[in-house]
């Protein structure tokens, strides 16, 4: 912790963990905590207490401002901050911020975005934030079109004009590579490491998928026989999973979106490179972000608009 | 059990099931047995000892055959009988059965069959007696291409020319319906009731996945959603998942074998009138068989070629 005024608190509340920065007046970080209090595991009755602890421990004045995002505004959350229809606006999610009552602190959490369509339904709750942060670290010009891909548990494309939110869809990459790897026939052939970006096993796994994405679950069975009749390898069996996987992820969202020579890739660390190696397999290349970077600009911008009054949240416009 | 001589005992062994009939010398069934010893809680030294005492329990003599077919042939089952790679003749399969050495009884088991290519290795286990059984039961003409349907955990389709396996293909269909239905958000969506195969929401999502194959794990994830925003009904979110997962996999199908407009699907129950109205969505007709009759005569007409001297054992040809 630094010994500059803190300006402002910005909190990321997820389904398994909490991320809490103290933020000086030009956005830097001045201190920050981890916990794996997340959403999930936080009865409604517990938030308030929680986030103080974290606000003590960071000896956060009490006219601080605090803008948070993520499940912790989902209905099973601390308050529920609904969910904006898309097309919106970038700037409508601030403009939707619910409020706590009651307290002494000033709280906000920030809406989700979602897709009311009869054919595919979505939501997304935390990825708006990082979507707001990334419009403001690298602004795009006023019609220009983006595709950002957000790998996770449950992946996230978006298709962005300007500052407008025109599309979205989830993919269960993530999760389904936990349920065939821990509860299938798979589990026997896979390795527990990690995962190596640059292998042939992983590369050519990619490439069927783009190929031939309606033979996934055949080709998702082929890890096993090729483990009793062709020897493979552990971790080739575990690469091929994970390959057959973003690849069918990324045919998924070249069919269903405008998807751009370049895209904005969301995360760095073992699986942002793991989608960096796979998407250069469909010849898409990236411009790779920082995920807490990008909420935590998210979260400064939006207490910007919230709290108008307060110039020390707006920086980087000083 | 009625009064006629025994003058065969089939055996189908699985990796959870165990089934055991004894047959008469038109093939029909003068007893059964079954019990849930299947191969993967069987110690190996313990599958003489099981058998022998279904055999006693249906009063079989000692110089009666055996024949035997599934995982009990496996390398982890009592003897390992090997897998014949395709294309493979029909006959070749009893042809390389594998007799079980010390005791007093004369016992066979069938290989399985196995696909040794680099890009789609596969095998199968217990599937190619029924193929035999199929054969035996619904003769084909000497080049016709007839297409199996076999749903299940891992679900076989096969392309047959006259008596020959061309080629075949395993899909994870109903693997992975149970680790995303018990292992992922989704179990928070579903009923745990049975899927109407004439409704609706089984139905459009048949359609959804073979029209856009390559959706697939967007899909899936928007089962979620649609109960967040849509009130989907639990037991029409369960059929969303059936029908994805099985239209996920005809596409496969059609993309990989000559589908006839009419193809053979093995199975009844639940499950088979499933796949019989997701079918009918591709405009596929089906001649539907009972897989238990098909494994009675496939390993009746294995048999009689095994013991070729044993006229009686070649029900259906006197």
């Amino acid at each position: 912790m630094n010994d500059a005024p803190c300006a402002l608190v910005a909190v990321d509340w997820g389904t398994s963990h909490l991320r809490v920065w103290a933020l000086g007046s030009r956005g830097e970080v001045i201190g920050g905590r981890k916990s794996d209090e997340g959403m999930a595991s936080t009865p409604r009755d517990q938030f308030a207490a929680v986030l103080e602890s974290h606000l003590q421990a960071l000896s956060v004045a009490s006219d601080i401002p605090v803008v948070m995002c993520g499940m912790v505004g989902s209905r099973q959350g601390w308050v529920e901050a609904g969910y904006l229809g898309v097309p919106a606006e970038l700037r409508e999610i601030s403009e939707n911020a619910v409020r706590i009552s009651g307290g002494t602190r000033d709280i906000r959490i920030l809406p989700g975005l979602s897709k009311n369509s009869p054919e595919h339904p979505d939501v997304m709750r935390g990825e708006e934030t990082q979507l707001v942060g990334l419009s403001r670290l690298v602004p795009a010009a006023g019609g220009d079109t983006r595709v950002v891909c957000m790998p996770g548990t449950h992946s996230k494309w978006v298709h962005l004009t300007g500052q407008r939110v025109e599309d979205f869809a989830s993919f269960m990459t993530g999760e389904m590579f936990s349920a065939l790897s821990g509860h299938s026939v798979l589990r026997h052939s896979l390795s527990t490491g990690r995962v190596d970006p640059k292998s042939t096993a992983f590369l050519e796994a990619v490439r069927s998928s783009i190929d031939s994405p309606s033979d996934i679950s055949a080709r998702l069975f082929s890890i096993r026989p090729a483990g009793l009749l062709q020897d493979l390898a552990p971790d080739n069996a575990r690469a091929k999973l994970s390959g057959y996987l973003i690849g069918e992820e990324i045919a998924g969202a070249i069919s269903r979106f405008p998807v751009p020579g370049t895209i904005e890739l969301v995360g760095g660390g073992d699986l942002g490179r793991l989608y960096l190696a796979a998407l250069s397999v469909a010849s898409i290349d990236c411009r790779v972000h920082d995920g807490d970077q990008l909420v935590r600009a998210g979260l400064t911008e939006a207490a910007s608009a919230i709290w108008k009054n307060a110039k020390r949240l707006a920086p980087g416009n000083d």
